[in-house]
């Protein structure tokens, strides 16, 4: 029989008695929670979830997610003060000397929190063990992210028919908002990054009121959420000819994103796709104004448990979905990103995401 | 001069030298980094924001949010590297021994990160004195959520002319959260809430493809931003007359929320409203069915700084904005929530937002 989620993950977690994932308040959410739990939606704020040795999954949470809790996977055990709680998590940890923690997505008050209520316990991070497990994508969810590149690239293949001279920045993020929710998208993964002209070059640039001017880059980064797993894409596209500068660092993103993908296969290196494209930009005119990383994992958060860097020391695998996203930012001018989510594949990597990627003069 | 926000900060933080605010990976960002900058938007993983005694601020951040960080508050100070971040933060740090840290808005990893860093360190629970200071909002932020308030309130009037028999949870709030957007909002508070007839007993609901019927409740609890700040509401009406046992609950939860709000005003124990409220309910036939706290505090983040529950020990101050935000559960046959933004005043309150809150047979 195919290993629960919760199997995997203590057997990942080598080293510790148990896992706990902490909720704080909202935002400090952790997804692996509903992972965990295979849930869909609910607040969950406050709610623990202990992975125990054989893979026991032991939820504890209030009496106002109860009805919710039960229908996901896990024991169920339902507080109504807060001394049922610690109680319940005694139980949960009863025995357990070291205790894993996913220590990037827990609030500190929470890990001490638990600390104070178990006395003794030692604190492990578990967050690579997280992460190993969580980033191995089931057919279940590839099948939802599947669905979500799905949506983002048919409103990817209208933003050209969308623009015009004029439109504002947040107009565009609204409508494509909009068309994302409309092809059945549950809510935007992050929201979208829509940048003209000299506000491109910002590669996390809030919406503003500018207008589109002939000439200038129009860069979308967008995303959207389906049953709870991200989408993620970037598309950069001009408003008649822009000035041959940004044509030629258009070429050279492209490029790169090409040479990065190439890497992008089941055993290989994470940082090989991040040098492969570095080198065509870094060995252009562009050198240095790729200023961020290669790409980086994607699930139900939209970065998510891998790096890929110059410096990720993590190996691909079959399952992990990551997005391959140079750019080249030039300040005052604009900037150029192209954006894809890869599903890593035995031997290469499939583009979840799909859209034009030749250069599209509107 | 008016005192900076810093510089409010570091008085209401008596006993330490210094608060360091810290942003995780996304979504593990402390709305208080934007709440000091001043900045609207940007990503800012990573980025710390320091302040010190006299309320000096430091903020520290990738060269990937140099250009946006540049028009907040604070002096800026761009890292292109881990060893450089680090010493820009010892810097920001030097001669500091006790530092405060917002701790349930930093991860476990983060604090850890610090303490590392900055060998001999104190760390101290700084997150009441942020709660201070950030739960009193300045008349630039109020302006900013009566904004808010305003766009959902005008959706929650035209809630009963979108609905009819057959349209599905999902669609209610696809529509919602479009005509928020319409209206000015940069994007949902939180997902929306859309939840008929038994659905609407779980609080936390998710939207489904469940289709509205005759004698249903149909709950909607909903929220915008509007430059970084959050409305939060909720709003229940019937499709045509539900069950005898609703329409008294429906009754008794508009009273209590009356009840509360009654004790909304500066100088007023947050605890008395809930407490009122409660009595209201649970002196009923519905005794026990009102499962959460009567309201929370709201700003940047829709859960905020301040609880409205039986055990509160907040004192309101004028300028805390609140929900007030009764409710009655009762599983399988459905629930009823009524919920307004409250700003405390002088002598009272006002609702930031505004909807016929008499029983609605649509």
């Amino acid at each position: 029989m195919e290993k629960t989620r919760a199997e995997r993950l203590i057997a990942n977690a080598k080293e510790v008695d148990a896992v706990v994932i902490l909720n704080g308040g909202s935002p400090f959410l952790d997804s692996t929670f509903w992972y965990l739990t295979e849930l869909i939606g609910g607040s969950f704020e406050g709610s623990l979830a202990v992975v125990g040795k054989g893979g026991s999954l032991d939820i504890i949470v209030s009496a106002l997610e109860a009805e919710t809790a039960m229908s996901g996977k896990g024991e169920v055990h339902v507080y109504h003060t807060r001394e049922e709680r610690d109680n319940y998590l005694k139980e949960a940890l009863k025995g357990a000397d070291k205790v894993g923690f996913n220590v990037h997505s827990a609030s500190y008050s929470m890990v001490e929190y638990v600390k104070r209520t178990i006395k003794g316990i030692k604190v492990a991070d578990a967050s690579a063990a997280v992460s190993l497990t969580a980033s191995v994508k089931d057919s279940r969810e590839i099948e939802l992210m599947r669905k979500a590149c799905g949506i983002s690239s048919q409103v990817a293949k209208e933003i050209p028919d969308m623009l015009s001279e004029g439109i504002t920045e947040k107009e565009m993020a609204f409508r494509m908002d909009v068309r994302m929710r409309e092809l059945g998208g549950t809510g935007n993964a992050f929201d979208t990054i829509s940048a003209f002209g000299a506000n491109s070059s910002k590669p996390h640039h809030a919406p503003t009121d500018y207008g589109l001017r002939m000439g200038d880059a129009a860069l979308f980064d967008f995303g959207t959420k389906y049953d709870g797993y991200c989408s993620d894409m970037t598309r950069t596209v001009f408003l008649s000819k822009p000035p041959d500068i940004l044509e030629r660092a258009y070429g050279l993103v492209l490029e790169a994103q090409t040479a990065g993908i190439e890497k992008y296969m089941d055993g290989a290196p994470a940082k090989d796709a991040d040098l492969a494209a570095r080198e065509v930009i870094d060995g252009s005119e562009f050198k240095g104004k790729f200023i961020h990383s290669f790409g980086h994992g994607i699930g139900m958060d939209v970065h998510q448990d891998i790096s890929v860097s110059p410096r990720s020391e993590h190996i691909l695998k079959e399952g992990n979905v990551v997005s391959a996203e140079p750019g080249i930012y030039i300040p005052g001018l604009g900037g150029i990103r192209i954006e894809d989510t890869c599903l890593i594949t035995k031997n290469g990597c499939e583009r979840l995401t799909d859209f034009d990627r030749r250069i599209t003069f509107v």
